[in-house]
């Protein structure tokens, strides 16, 4: 399923102008491919899925808060300790293999057990079954081998369970995504038998601080914007506490008693020499008071990054929507790690809501499909499950949702196919708690978190978004289960909606307010009306053209409607204009919006902005003066929203078998920009009196308004309603003119 | 729930003669004490069975055969890596407490993390809640904590989700379990701050050589008798490999190519230095080649044992009954480590039927409940459940039913109470795989095991034997869901039952052989009677009397009837004959086949055992010239037989609260002995003319039969059916005569 190498021999020659340069990304390109050892073609391979769970347990348990741990609240699950790797092959000629395993290992050759394998063994001409079965307590049993024709790779098979190569639903199946989906795998081709799984390591490079000023007994150091990594001292030496305190911004690195991070490290250098701390953190400025005996000649960092390929881009003559196009890039980039996670700040957690966004945002961007399958799956653990994930319900229901986001994207239905039981067993979880009316009611323990908010918000009966979101993944397992051949169970999925989603609007519809109210609380629906659901019914297209207009009218765009603050929400609010037409209104919220984070010195967008707060009232959040992260993944949504409602592109069919666009150039004068899809790109150029599209791949549509008569350079244009539509044939390039 | 300082501190004032003398077990009991550190009190914690469940996997890898690894081959379960623990305190002065932790952890006091402490931190005066939160992943995470009143200990709660102090269920539970059951804890109070939990090994003694002899290129040497630990080589010194071949037979240990363990340690000593073993193994011979470089001075052994009281004993005036009794209690005792395992040289993994049988000969020697309830919850793992225990459908029921023993001989309602969710997800794994008839057949990859028989036995269909555990176990769920508050549940099981029993005999019960025959394949019942549902049949009183008469003429006691080799399903065998008052037979049996192994040179009781064999027959078994295990849990029956059903001692209800004494001579002379209960023992002697008893605890009824008319010198004997019974009243000793 890894079709990044293909991707990358790909020349994008049309439009080389288009490339962005960015000095961080430039210099990832640049970076020294890893070394390979041969034959190719030999990986690390474990039981599928258990690499990311073990993965998303050391990642998420390295945050602090002031140097105390401060590990996640939810369940964590673990690998599988013991497992077993089979292969049968067909040898013309005797063959020898090297074992390489993270664990204790064992070999049986057609049934019988090998004694005296000591990382190599040959095996015999003819046709043998080989059994590989690891034990390993700290880190996910794994294996590589290689000979010459016989290596560790997707045809191979995995069990748990002793001869019964099956999964978790009694099908068989073999560890291709265990092979190809690695979660550093865009680091490395998870090939190094030298190297163990668990030892692998993002990438870093060195960074030099722009600045730095003696402050009051220290010395504050500024990197020059929002960076993540492991701060270096060289030429340390002396005896003596040395004290890093980690900022975001001046105020936080200063703030000795209340930043965020911070390090206390014992140093005892009787000789000069660097010191590069163990843990990385995330900072912009730090400040560093040292005892008396201690000295140092300067400060570096190690950045730490996932290496990718920035394959979507955007630009347009505002300089303004470039630049918060450039920062949100660059967010996500920061927050796109071992997994998408929140902040690099703080959390470094994976939350199921914020990676629904990551992953939207990476489909225009990286298109990078092992962090998306890698956090997917550490975020679902194993059974049995016990808590909502994240223990919030609305975060299990974007955990389904986002899974149907990555079908329709990919098309990868061998994921669907092989992790339907563990969307299955979550599903069950929540049809096993829907109340007398089949909805879905708070439990003690769970998190009903929709979004922060500035005005009161009940969390009490039944709220009506939560029931939007779960219909939704109701009608997404429905798909599931048809992929996995599941037919019944599809069905019992398909009556869950055809009750539920009339049982929504009966409910929740409100003909006096003409939109959905938030709540109902012992069988009497509030009078609230918030934004939430009404946006979700937009974007799902639960409503009809006539109950879409009063919602716009009402609650969307209705200045004396609740306000939304964080970027978080802001996301979807904003995609719903788009999806009613608002593409000027929308371009003026992110000059506004995003603009106003610029205009504050932001070098990375934050988790919650408020325009009417000053000062270092931007900082404080979760009442903790540096509480609020200023580097969070759902603060660089206009690359989504610039990419799938402006160059407006999007897949119609799975893995963008079939696909549309719909340029919009809102008040802009000119747009262009490439969209990735999993073995291509598609490149969209617009103005007032031109469009130009091309598609590496599938089969498109052009859809376009013009006042006057288009005319095309290839192909037909017809009509389309009001509008005009223009079949897109992969490979060719279409310019088409008129008055856009 | 751990009554055995109380126990070690009673004296055994009466009868001072029973108190066995082993050699190697009075060197236990004079073995030092393991330093404690004070506070007393204060000891490591973890989440409920996981320590058990990492323990076991530790354990049960560890087995090699020749050399090479060699895991189990059911699915293996992992510890929960995060996991929370809390405690409220109310203090009237402030308190410095100390804490330690296997893993990192944080501390939340009140609901704020404290960021200072360093393993001791000042809880003020007053209502204080203390959360530690700690994440592991190589073992499971614990702590200890201790201060002059705070200590972690059996009212510290424990859960995996955030701030929800409940069980799987989602009832609140604690620790107590986890505190007071360490497998390792008979060993140690398990309150060392300064051995993690992880660290923590059993007693180990050194034991000497009884004799040496150069055989060929090598040496063999014998240690007396079967024995288990680790090889200590004196005063080695060179450069070469050490080749060490293990038996249990010298013809074993001379068997360098079929051995079945061996150690190939390479040595490279410039000066003579002793070298101790990384691994345990067992055997009563070594035989050691080593290359011309290396010498040595002499071979010695660390015994590695779990240090155990014998409170349990036997005598009677037939020595080699006593030799028996003697060997089996040794063989139970090598074969009682971190778990009751089966065979100590080859497995060493935990069975559930092997232990079954160790827990009922258990309750009449060690009371061990600590090895006990450490067993059940390894063998159980965790969830989700996709295979039966060990894969054997038997062992899944025999699992249930041992419970139901563990219940009923410790009266130990807690521990059936806090674990009984999981014992119901086991059963709802069994309810899912019944067929139309509501019964169990074989799923692809269970093993219907048995027993290993020397005749030809389908597992196809459904088997009767099966079926009659199965229903034996949904009784005994109905016990437990009672105990459980569960009692919905408990009709659903009973329910089960009023269907399965009769289906029972309507399906096997042969009105034309007046027995059960083995199976039912298509709806036609076989027509052959295998002897383990006839023998099951008795010891569950499903028979009648009628019925149970013919079973015993025409099954159990017929000569020309399918016959039992193994010690395994002897034990069953030879208890119903007991039960169906065979005393002299059995005690018949006993010398012919234990004695036959005795006779054949045995220092411990085989896994299986048939008189018609001779020479080296005796140590083949799965095809493996020493494939035999000469040490094996199951052959240590006549512990239990002889407790049970000659002194006659057993619960009628839980933990002793009312128990009954039936002692039978047989064709002995006179018996003595003791049988131990949970706060104290049963003292039982009986001759020809007197019966004393005294018991320490419980209400007791003591039955017997005599032909002149019995006299006591204490309480009333009153007439019992064709016998007399007398009320036994804890503290009392009383002596009865007559003719017996």
């Amino acid at each position: 399923m890894d079709n990044k190498s293909k991707i990358k021999s790909q020349k994008l020659k049309w439009r080389q102008t288009l490339i962005l340069c960015m000095c961080y990304v430039s210099a990832v390109y640049s970076a020294p491919a890893l070394s390979r050892n041969e034959p190719a073609g030999a990986v690390w391979i474990h039981y599928p899925g258990d690499y990311e769970i073990w993965l998303g347990n050391e990642m998420q348990n390295r945050r602090t808060e002031r140097g105390a741990f401060y590990p996640p609240f939810w369940k964590m699950d673990s690998h599988y300790v013991l497992v077993d790797f089979l292969k049968t092959v067909e040898l013309s000629q005797a063959e020898e293999i090297e074992i390489y395993a993270e664990g204790r290992y064992t070999v049986r050759m057609d049934g019988r057990y090998l004694y005296d394998v000591r990382g190599k063994m040959t095996v015999p001409a003819g046709t043998h079954t080989l059994v590989i079965k690891v034990h390993h307590q700290a880190a996910p049993p794994s294996i590589l081998v290689r000979g010459k024709t016989i290596r560790t790779d997707a045809t191979w098979q995995v069990t748990i369970a002793d001869n019964q190569w099956t999964d978790e639903s009694g099908r068989p199946y073999d560890v291709s995504s265990a092979a190809s989906r690695h979660p550093n795998a865009a680091a490395s081709a998870f090939d190094d038998p030298t190297v163990l799984p668990s030892q692998y390591r993002m990438a870093t490079m060195p960074q030099r601080a722009v600045h730095s000023e003696e402050k009051g007994k220290g010395l504050l150091v500024d990197f020059g914007r929002e960076t993540f990594g492991y701060v270096c001292f060289h030429r340390l030496k002396g005896h003596g506490e040395l004290n890093i305190y980690y900022g975001e911004s001046p105020e936080e690195a200063l703030a000795t008693a209340t930043c965020e991070t911070l390090d206390r490290i014992p140093v005892d250098h009787s000789t000069p020499r660097t010191l590069t701390l163990d843990d990385s953190r995330a900072f912009r400025y730090l400040y560093i008071e040292q005892d008396p005996g201690l000295a140092f000649d300067s400060v570096t960092m190690l950045y730490e990054y996932r290496p990718l390929e920035y394959r979507g881009n955007f630009r347009c003559n505002d300089e303004l929507i470039n630049r918060i196009w450039d920062m949100a890039a660059y967010t996500l980039h920061l927050t796109t790690r071992e997994f998408f996670i929140d902040g690099i700040k703080r959390d470094r957690w994976v939350w199921s809501g914020d990676a629904c966004q990551s992953y939207l945002m990476n489909y225009y961007l990286f298109f990078d499909t092992d962090v998306t399958t890698a956090t997917i799956l550490t975020l679902r653990g194993k059974n049995p499950v016990i808590n909502h994930i994240n223990t919030i319900m609305d975060y299990t229901f974007y955990w389904f949702i986002s899974i149907y986001d990555y079908y329709l994207y990919t098309g990868d239905a061998d994921f669907i196919r092989q992790y339907y039981p563990r969307m299955k067993t979550l599903m069950d979880f929540c049809l096993s708690r829907r109340n007398a009316n089949g909805m879905m009611e708070g439990y003690p323990g769970d998190w009903l978190f929709i979004d922060w908010a500035d005005f009161p918000m009940s969390k009490e009966g039944e709220l009506s978004f939560e029931q939007l979101l779960f219909c939704r993944s109701l009608e997404t397992m429905a798909v599931f289960a048809r992929l996995a051949h599941d037919d019944s169970q599809a069905v019992i999925y398909e009556q869950a909606v055809e009750k539920l989603k009339p049982a929504l609007f009966s409910a929740f519809w409100s003909e006096e307010k003409k939109a959905f109210v938030h709540n109902r609380l012992n069988g009497i629906p509030s009078q609230q009306v918030t934004p939430y659901t009404n946006i979700f019914a937009v974007l799902m297209d639960y409503l009809d053209a006539s109950q879409a207009q009063t919602v716009k009218q009402r609650v969307l765009m209705n200045p004396d409607a609740l306000k939304i603050t964080t970027p978080y929400m802001r996301f979807y609010e904003l995609e719903a204009w788009c999806k009613l037409g608002e593409y000027t209104s929308v371009l003026k919220e992110i000059r506004n919006y995003w603009g106003g984070m610029l205009k504050l010195g932001a070098t990375s967008f934050w988790e919650k902005y408020n325009p009417s707060e000053t000062g270092t009232e931007h900082l404080a959040m979760y009442g903790r003066p540096f509480g609020k992260s200023l580097c969070h993944a759902w603060g660089a949504s206009p690359v989504y929203l610039l990419g799938k409602y402006y160059l407006g592109v999007k897949p119609e069919k799975e893995g963008y078998k079939e696909f549309s666009i719909r340029p919009k150039l809102g008040d802009l004068q000119w747009i262009q920009g490439n969209v990735p899809t999993p073995e291509g790109d598609i490149q969209v150029y617009m103005d007032h009196k031109q469009i130009k599209v091309k598609a590496g791949e599938g089969k498109g549509t052009l859809y376009f308004n013009s006042r006057t008569k288009p005319k095309t350079d290839k192909g037909t244009v017809e009509p389309d309603g009001t509008g005009y539509r223009l079949t897109i044939v992969a490979g060719e390039e279409y310019s088409v003119k008129g008055s856009f």
